[in-house]
């Protein structure tokens, strides 16, 4: 599947942080850079995300905010 | 000032391409990743933003879609 | 690829409309409903998106508004 | 009320699943297709949410991404 | 229409400012506070949106980020 | 920091309300008007938010959508 969004960024998964409907998921990319990134318990299960596994962060170029110092 | 956002990627502007009210900002990352924004041109002036310049790339981790293979 | 997105709607393309720098597609998903996207025109070209070909939309759960009459 | 939102899609409310903070709801919309929403406990109260009712999925353009095989 | 949207805030349009598919929607709401809109060229149509107008601004609690000094 | 996203709005907590992994935050701005956002725990602990305390909504204006009656 090829989407549109604009970043999409191999990593390793770090974390995965489950609660009550939603869950926290850290990824490790280039760089030593951690994305986080929240979806649904469901999903998560879905993914069947581990620590250690390879996954990527999907983020759509209207949703990045740029900042300077 | 301090952001509830958990993703402020710090990177060097590679290009910024203005259109009629969007532009879009290319920001290389650690690891030599690209990520991509789209914000308004006001916002952009309002920056300063230039290629060359430090600035990071904010996004809120409900943004951010896990994917993998 | 698989993705934590909860909705991926497939459909055809019915428009796809380019901008300066962002590109609105038109999508007829089942029961005739049409789904719009915004997306960069590059990710327009990238996609190689046509009248009458298939494609998905794909929305992140935290992206949905409920609403009632 | 009119939105800017292009997508307002109705359907038939499948589930409300309520979390600590979060509410997953699910909606039958044309076509069979489920859309998942997450909203806050308090919206899915005040919106008095049950199995079996009308409600529509309220997505804005720049939320949707497109994918193609 | 009810939204799950936790923030529909009430204003008068400031400014309309159309680009090749996007028009930019400035909102004075209370306090003097200037929110800004971007949305399609045909919702901006469609809804009529003119200076001086009575429109509200609605964003997802999901969508608002907190900061601090 | 210096942002893109054209809302930055200054208001005083008036309630943090933690769940499993989601906290949701009240910030009364100028006229009187509440905002609701959804954020981390982690980002709730991280900006040590109290209630009385001064902070700012950021929304994109990409996630602002506009009603009318």
């Amino acid at each position: 599947m090829k989407l549109s969004a604009r970043n999409v960024i191999p990593g390793t998964v770090l974390a995965v942080i489950k609660g009550a409907t939603t869950t926290h998921v850290r990824l490790e990319v280039a760089g030593g850079q951690v994305i986080t990134s929240s979806i649904t318990n469901e999903a998560a299960e879905e993914l069947g995300l581990k620590e250690g596994g390879k996954a990527y962060a999907v983020v759509k170029a209207s949703d990045v905010i740029i900042a300077v110092d």
